[in-house]
């Protein structure tokens, strides 16, 4: 394989990523920078990343022919998502696709039981777990960790979404009877969330960004800070970890690690994402090399962009459809008069409690960033974070 | 007319770009950011901005029914060039729409004797000049300057063509004899040329950017740094003629207001842009809101954003086609390897001499951005600059 991954002189290298949503539009923003053609897996032409202008091909991630579509003549296969069945994955890679990162490592990302026990594998923390194939098995962790436990489900989960608190041996019974797939862990108590981003290329370079700070509500990220506030060597332990884990799965593009952070001052892997990530949007304005143009590059095997701060502190705030239905774009100009917000809108219909943007400030003082970002992110969306 | 263009609740605001190229491309980029929707006016579907995915309209902008087919329904009507008939601007005015800048504000930018006369008439500092109707206005411009004398065509000159250094009165006659209007202007010591851009709604409120200094070979830009290292004030003094001349002229959008420093040190203004403007190409990294974010701003008349430079210095060089013909896309990963390097490629076909990317680089030590945006800018080319 040549060190370029594109080898047709004067051609722009073209990268399929499957899925179009605002991962992929903003993916595509940084493929206009570079002279890359996307070419996106959509469900109708109205996603997030299709009406940005990226080619779309008009499919289903679940379908092997949707797939080799969409991926036929591209340099490289990448995703904005975790639904792909990984059996397709394996059928792409055979057929010779570049597949980024490739299905044994986008395993890591799809199935949290597969996960837990590759990280516990290279002696990684993570929490204290267990397969949930029956309540048996939750009893037999609840009797080390106590209630409640955790149960998540295997694949398919994200902001909160297949992810229970079991108070009892009767609301584990519940949700296991609700079928699927299921992983039990303890309850730890935490005290921070962190996000740990990091972008490998298939040769092996890895660049990792500072450690992040990230703030939940309703299990959905909500808020990430930089620098983060987590304890003495937190940020740099994170980061050594996400490179250590990286280079062990061979994952390629961008890779997001969320950790949790205990009061005792641990540090426990909680997910995995092997795409660019919510956690990483800070780094559009507030590093030298987004997360997006990072991942294309790390795709196409070129040479990784520098990941250090542009300001002392940086931080992101989510814009979430408000409860009223209204919609965040017909208050733009309200929060663009924040000084120094940047408003970032995914182009998708609102709906309460759906993702529809975020903005973003970079400054000298984290209090002051982190004001500004909710102020505009409370101005598009008409009403106050909590 | 109301505070904010967007009128129609919960859709995205739609502005119309006559022209794409380049700087269409790049406002592309921005509007994906804030979800407007781009119209662009393309002479084919592999133009810049409409291969970045761009909605586009196929059309001339000497036609008037195509420039009205690509207004129709837009919040805003703006430029990524010069050549469209002045009466089109007006007559698409008379019919209702918004045109960001205005026709008598355009102008200024498309006709270069009215342009002198607007900027002599606000006292504003300019070269000698005279309108050239006949070689007797040249030797009576020549008598009071000296030989050389600068002739530029009064319409439809970009980088360099239209403008001749004519020598004596014969070489003055033989570009008079070539046809079409033309201008008389001293020839003028230059020390240094600067650009000073702002950005000014329609409501009023403008901001300006920090003054670049240009450099510029075979009359093309090729390069933009920051700090200037004008003289003492000079930095200042091109802001506030800006501001000042922004105001006068009733600009909305992004205007570039190019100057030469003199030996004595001087202010004389060169050129006039009313469009993003290859000497703002820096602000992408380089500043906190990018020329093509505040054009959209403010063409929408939403607040305008923070201008501040992200690093003490800041380097853009320009990526033109190499003598070879051979295409800087294929040495893309080797540009990238330049650290902090960020590299742009319009996506145009490569041919000598024309502009086909560029490359910024932000940092703390201006030599050094300079040498590493000039080293990416020679890697993508394949040769030395000059």
């Amino acid at each position: 394989m040549p060190a370029s991954s594109s080898t047709r002189s004067g051609e722009r290298p073209r990268v399929a990523v499957v899925g179009a949503g605002q991962l992929a539009r903003m993916t595509h923003a940084a493929a206009i920078d570079l002279d890359v053609e996307l070419r996106v897996l959509a469900a109708d032409p109205a996603e997030s990343a299709a009406s940005a202008g990226a080619m779309h091909v008009i499919g289903d991630p679940r379908s092997l022919e949707d797939l080799r579509v969409l991926a036929a003549g591209c340099d490289a296969v990448t995703f904005d998502h975790e639904q792909i069945p990984h059996e397709h994955l394996r059928a792409l890679e055979d057929a010779g696709l570049r597949l980024r990162p490739g299905p044994s490592a986008k395993r890591a990302a799809q199935d949290k039981l597969h996960a837990r026990r590759v990280l516990r594998d290279l002696g990684l923390p993570v929490p204290e777990f267990a397969e949930a194939a029956s309540l048996g098995d939750v009893e037999a962790l609840a009797a080390r960790t106590g209630w409640p436990v955790v149960l998540k489900a295997r694949t398919g989960g994200y902001d909160g979404r297949g992810v229970v608190m079991a108070a009892d041996r009767a609301e584990a019974g519940r949700v296991l009877g609700s079928g699927g797939e299921w992983l039990a862990e303890a309850m730890v108590p935490i005290a921070r969330e962190l996000s740990a981003l990091v972008a490998r290329r298939p040769s092996g370079e890895a660049v990792a960004y500072p450690t992040a700070c990230t703030v939940q509500r309703e299990a959905m990220c909500r808020e990430i800070h930089l620098p983060s506030g987590a304890g003495p060597g937190a940020d740099d332990r994170a980061r050594d970890l996400a490179l250590e884990l990286a280079e062990a799965i061979d994952a390629t593009g961008i890779m997001a690690v969320e950790l949790f952070e205990t009061a005792g001052g641990e540090l426990l892997v909680n997910e995995l994402a092997l795409r660019p990530h919510n956690s990483g949007h800070w780094t559009i304005e507030g590093s030298v090399t987004s997360q997006f143009h990072n991942h294309l590059r790390a795709v196409l095997d070129w040479p990784l962009g520098v990941t250090d701060l542009v300001a002392p502190a940086v931080a992101t705030v989510n814009v979430v459809g408000p409860a009223d239905g209204s919609d965040p774009r017909d208050r733009v100009a309200e929060a663009l008069a924040v000084p120094g917000a940047q408003v970032h809108l995914y182009g998708k219909a609102a709906r309460p409690g759906r993702k529809l943007g975020h903005v973003t400030v970079a400054g000298e003082q984290p209090d002051e960033v982190r004001a500004a970002a909710r102020r505009a992110a409370e101005l598009l969306q008409g009403e106050e974070l909590a």
